[in-house]
């Protein structure tokens, strides 16, 4: 059982100390992470155009290669979860493929909407915030739903964890592991 | 050939008129348009952990009934396009169907990201600011440019619109037409 491993972990300056992190933890549970981390000596001697499509095509080319996707879904610069996990998350539901993801936020989105509104002006006022006491948009916590079975894993204490803190990680990877029958 | 319109336009005070606006426009280039509206009235009488699954689960019934994506991929409270869009347009992408998608602002990613951490204080100091040169997450230019052959439709003059503003929608519904082959 291959997961692809989502998440903006990989703009962290120990991206690599946090992907085998989260590979152990994985293997752990019988499940083979894969984290997408672009190769840095290949790209820095490519244009940027060129740069971001081979980071792309790369991604979704393991992607391809797994069977499951585990994102984190952290809230990322603004109310939501960074957008290109997102991306990859809709993706693996597109292809009916299971969906597990965690949050190490312990904030509604509402209330992270509402703090957004306030600290940047909003160029729309009076938009609806819509929040139904789930911890991002509705689409996100329907893909892992209906697409793993599985609520989101969130801090079950109240208190958000800092970014890169794996408890709330490896309770996903538990369930997920669960959820899929067990080792493969 | 049936569009489904993703975007937090539903969130308008004036959604019913927007969506009718773009519907229009699009039947002007021979596509049926499918706005993701819930029938608040229906909603209304509804607990709301039922209300999002009722939402969720329409919006997937209609991406499901429909051909391509057009998505609002405006910034949308954070450095990024709206969370479910997202997903949205990765369902889309997953599926194998034709991503198409616009923005209204005029703005790189890097300096929307900037701008955001400038705002909101940074809960992950240190971490990468990627850009290249691009209108938001590489995995969303990529999504259009490899999933429906078209880069994003952006304000050609450098001036960023309103987010309700439909010139550049209308933009990407001509081109989407000429890259499926015209009318059908």
């Amino acid at each position: 059982m291959k997961a692809y491993l989502a998440g903006p972990d990989v703009f962290l300056t120990n991206a690599r100390e946090n992907a085998a992190a989260k590979t152990a933890i994985c293997a752990r549970y019988g499940i083979l992470g894969q984290a997408p981390l672009s190769d840095a000596g290949t790209l820095a001697n490519l244009p940027e155009a060129q740069a971001w499509r081979r980071i792309y095509l790369d991604n979704i080319e393991m992607m391809q290669a797994c069977d499951i996707i585990i994102a984190n879904l952290t809230p990322f610069r603004g109310a939501s979860a960074d957008s290109g996990t997102l991306v990859e998350l809709g993706w693996f539901l597109g292809q009916g493929r299971p969906v597990f993801g965690y949050s190490n936020s312990a904030e509604y989105f509402d209330a992270r909407s509402q703090a957004q509104l306030a600290a940047i002006a909003d160029p729309i006022p009076g938009l609806a915030v819509e929040g139904f006491g789930l911890p991002d948009n509705l689409m996100i916590s329907g893909a892992a739903e209906y697409g793993g079975g599985l609520a989101l894993a969130l801090p079950q204490d109240g208190k958000s964890r800092s970014f890169d803190a794996l408890d709330i990680f490896e309770a996903c990877v538990a369930a997920a592991a669960g959820a899929l029958g067990g080792k493969s």
